[in-house]
């Protein structure tokens, strides 16, 4: 019987934002909202209120913020995080006899019933918050001590009402029985706009081996598309034994460049950087010339080795050996991958491993990356990434890790909460109008919006999709302009996407004469309607917020199922974008678009002006419905800014 | 970096169930199955397996079931709770290279790829397995060690097949972070017939006031009824100071008797006994009688007073003051209830209220009550509850406490979570197909059905519901069939049900003339088509164990939205029921309900025999759909018994 708070009637449960019921702390990044909910219930009738309490983690106050009970006893309240690092929250609740004696005052007034006992019982109320000398509090008293009937006039007017609602009368208040996390990023671990690209196809002149330089002279072609990050594949030495050849063919003819990926060789390994690119100067010259020009340069991690890794003579142990002395290389029965040697993470020596790996990351650090692509992280122990990413988070602030994690669903979601700061997801299959709205609804409603951040590519070296298969430019116009903005971080695998490479290996949903295994010449110089499209893209993400986050979309009606529409806002309606797509390549489509009224606050007389981004047309618009048409072949999209008519905002 | 098993690659989230992440422990009673789930999944390919493990809380040895993975990395193993009391249980998992080993070993082989390697890794494999001498493994060693192609086939075999599931590779496993518990209660927690009479009516001389002596001359016609509860309503003096009187007129005529739930007087409280109706030893001979014919006397908890109970005046600090001076009587303004006087659990004597509060409960199961229902138990700290319930079930095994928390769903929710044995429902205001389906799913899949146990009322003293206003005997018949069926804890408020009262207190679901207020006259002597159908209803429910769950439940497609169809079987399809209903009291109904082939492992070929337990009739279906007709004048139910052909099974 110790320790029961035994006049504490209020049960709170169900707060959230909580993953795994607190065992992984909730991630915002800077500026955005947190929404708490929490239920909340009592005994009786008696009227319920609720503080929700937040604070960074090193502070000594706790702030406090009102919840509001909404329907089946679910209370909400909210707060903005404001600076990097760790925030904590709880939820305190408590019987409000001030705020029940009100309400009761009122009906009982309404009933012409006697309230001269109340009134009493309310002057005890005030003298009871009276803790202080208090100007309104005392008057208050004074009123209700006076004549009857004034004393009942006051207490109904909007003064007393605001009153009871500025002093709640706190007592045994029932606290959450935990604290919970939150920790807040900076802004790019929620807006960052990717550009893969082969440096060793980066050449100007098509024919040589791609180096750093000439990635450093693509920059400003790529700084004016609007990218923010530049990404490159493995930057490492490249396997001899076993060397993949054109087209994955299992033996590279002689000069064959092979696959990035197949890491080390007598040249060094995952902190050497492959000569052909150039040097560790000449990588960070990229890294500040990027800089420059504000772009991050990501670091692929792929964690494996080709057979002539020195990790393999180093540290045999870090393999696993076969019966005939020989190491494990890569499989999936009966496909075998023998230029990879995977780690064998069941080694004693997991430690020195773990270790070394963790070393690779924050050697790349110390040379100035600030952003990691982790290639294939499901197929190493999950474990160790939430210790390795922990351990990094410890040293380095704001280093973000891009999970490949195309797996299954609950890996994908787990390799997040553990640690991951964006993850790939499956946009890049998810086509039609129903796929992409339920997709939405569960990144942005569903549970993993508390640790899920996710990064929309249309298309990967790995992946080219059915859907852009021998197709033309317009599928590939509306696949960017999605990815642009259904999520607020989005990539392309460049050169590919913006010459509408569409040939695929038959059958399968890869590149034919995949860059992967070969090095290509690409026409840098050219641009196009697609680079046009992307610098428009891009440059409205940039200068509109409500692009720079994916939680704010809310789906628009529209009555046909090959436009999709979606609305997007800032929460305070300063900035508010509206998109419709015609998900039909080849077209012309038209409907009508309803604006969603209660979020933007429109009355019944609507006044709405509307300039598309892209054409620069201006419309205005007074009805709740809208008509919109898109032909493919001219623009497959809309991009609206919305302007509210000030007189109705 | 400590404590990190680096080895141990699998991790397990989501293990159910789970009470509020285990806060409180999931409720089973005496051999029912738990089924535990979890999500488990690792880093790449390998294979995996489970184990669930599971013991009473005081045994020293886990038990261990295997878990099957089934779709979307989710696990599942079951158990059968056969004890009374405290079980606990987790889950294991780890990478079974053995298991790994082989299904590569068959895909190689099908693939025609040399396995020689493979069968020393076989060889490795099961010299690890055999830590002791085990013929079974030496066999297999010595076969693999055999001819190459003899031992390529042996490992293709069914016994190796079985080999490989029986010894598991089991390394570095992952447990679960928690250990979670189940509390096993007995039977009659879960399957139990209640009758609800006032005592006072039960004169078979109607003029008179009805005593315990009455009761006792009832409970033959109630126990051939087949009921195993009967729940009388307050039996303690009842209050004389503003006594309501006939169909709740604010002041009592003289002599009328007043609300039982209007508690105490100059006469005693909640340990003393109402005079009229006879005396201690009157009232345990009644339970004793009705212990003889199978029959729990349910004690009716409802903790508050009338103004001249007893505690007024010895414990004032036990209720609230108003500033005259005078008790604050229960209110909804401007309703004022001037008749009854609620506790004040605020008060600083709170814990001698809440001590005094259960020792309510403990003297009268010091009487021999075991079953109390519990009225408006959400007028009462949810916290009081909580430690009066567990203080009472440390000492006392077997008590149920049935909570009439006619409320909010978190309420209710809440009040099951912490203890409460049963609970009264929504049931009565569910009436159509739609609303009945979903709700037995909510309550049998959703989150509940590890806390919460239906007792399902077709009516109460205070509740007539409005489908039965006015109604003929009809729809009082479906209503019970539903509720008989449908859950395995069920009651009737007997007299008014049985006998077709259907008068409300006009646009209200009340009782005109209600029994709260007055005593009634009912001819205790007759019987009915009602009475008959109770009988028969309650008989199967006796005989046949798939109607004593309610968690068992499966839908069955019927083309006619006025007809409902469901089956209950036993897990091992011994016992199955088809329960079909119609809905619409005035028409005969028909359509062709589908047996659901899956559930009862039907194959193509059907022939089972169905036997109507309420008219005998007696049918061979051989289709998977199946005409059924429901006169309701004739009967507006089918209780079939299902019984598969032995060669079928």
């Amino acid at each position: 019987m110790i320790k029961i708070k035994g006049k504490s009637r209020v049960v709170i449960e169900n707060v959230q934002p909580q993953v795994e019921h607190g065992l992984y702390p909730a991630k915002r990044t800077i500026g955005e909202r947190v929404d708490v909910t929490a239920d909340i219930f009592g005994d009786g009738h008696d009227h319920l209120r609720a503080s929700l309490l937040y604070k960074k983690a090193n502070a000594t106050r706790w702030l406090k913020v009102e919840m509001k009970g909404e329907i089946n006893d679910s209370w909400r309240g909210s707060f903005y995080v404001t600076e990097r690092g760790q925030y904590l929250f709880s939820v305190t609740a408590w019987v409000d006899h001030f705020e029940t004696w009100y309400d009761g005052f009122k009906k009982k007034v309404a009933a012409k019933v006697d309230v001269r006992l109340e009134l009493l019982e309310g002057i005890y109320f005030l003298k009871v918050l009276s803790t202080e000398q208090d100007e309104i509090l005392s008057k208050a008293i004074r009123n209700l001590e006076g004549d009857y009937d004034k004393a009942v006039a006051y207490v109904l007017t909007t003064d007393f009402a605001s009153l009871v609602h500025t002093y709640p009368l706190i007592e045994h208040e029932t606290l959450y029985e935990k604290t919970l996390e939150i920790v807040v990023e900076h802004e790019k671990a929620n807006f960052s706009t990717w550009y893969e690209l082969f440096p060793r196809s980066a050449s100007l002149d098509g024919g040589k081996h791609g180096t750093f330089k000439d990635v450093i002279r693509l920059l400003p072609r790529i700084a004016s598309m609007g990218f923010d990050v530049l990404y490159l594949p493995p930057i490492h030495p490249i396997g001899k034994v076993n060397r993949k050849g054109k087209n994955n063919s299992v033996n590279a003819k002689p000069g064959e460049p092979g696959s990035p990926w197949a890491i080390g060789s007598d040249e060094g390994g995952h902190k050497s950087i492959h000569s052909e690119l150039g040097t560790l100067v000449d990588y960070k010259k990229l890294i500040e010339e990027a800089k420059k020009q504000n772009i991050d340069i990501a670091l692929d991690i792929a964690f494996q080795c080709a057979p002539d890794h020195p990790y393999v003579t180093e540290h045999p142990e870090w393999f696993k050996q076969r019966p005939d002395g020989s190491i494990q290389y890569a499989e999936n029965p009966p496909k075998k991958y023998q230029d990879i040697y995977p780690f064998n993470f069941e080694t004693d020596d997991w430690m020195e491993l773990w270790v070394e790996l963790k070393s690779v990351i924050t050697y790349w650090i110390d040379q100035g990356v600030k952003i990691f692509r982790v290639d294939n992280p499901h197929t190493k122990p999950i474990p160790f990434w939430q210790w390795a990413i922990a351990e990094v988070n410890l040293e380095y602030p704001d280093i973000i890790f891009l999970a490949e994690a195309f797996t299954r669903p609950k890996i994908m979601s787990s390799l997040a909460k553990i640690g991951f700061t964006q993850s790939y997801t499956y946009f890049t299959w998810r086509v039609n109008k129903q796929e992409i709205t339920e997709y939405m609804n569960e990144l942005v409603s569903g549970p993993s919006r508390n640790y899920f951040r996710p990064n929309f590519w249309p298309n990967t070296p790995d992946i080219l999709p059915y859907h852009l298969q021998h197709q033309g430019e317009n599928i590939f116009i509306i696949r960017l302009a999605l990815a642009a903005t259904l999520a607020s971080n989005y990539g392309i695998y460049g050169p590919a996407y913006e010459f509408y490479d569409n040939v695929p290996v038959t059958g399968r949903e890869e590149y034919f004469d995949s860059e992967k295994y070969e090095i290509k010449r690409h026409d840098w110089k050219k641009t196009n309607r697609m680079t046009d499209i992307i610098t428009l893209l891009n440059g409205a993400r940039k200068n509109n917020d409500a692009l720079q986050s994916t939680w704010n979309i809310q789906f628009c009606a529209i009555e046909n199922p090959n436009l999709i529409a979606f609305l997007k806002a800032t929460d305070d309606l300063s900035n508010i974008v509206l998109v419709v797509v015609n998900l039909e390549p080849n077209e012309r489509q038209s409907g009508f678009v309803q604006l969603p009224k209660d979020r933007l606050k429109l009355g019944d007389r609507i006044n709405v002006k509307v300039r598309d981004l892209i054409t620069e047309e201006n419309y205005t618009w007074t009805q709740e419905w809208n008509y919109v048409e898109l032909d493919p072949y001219k623009m497959p999209f809309h991009l609206f800014n919305i302007e509210l008519h000030e007189s109705y905002m």
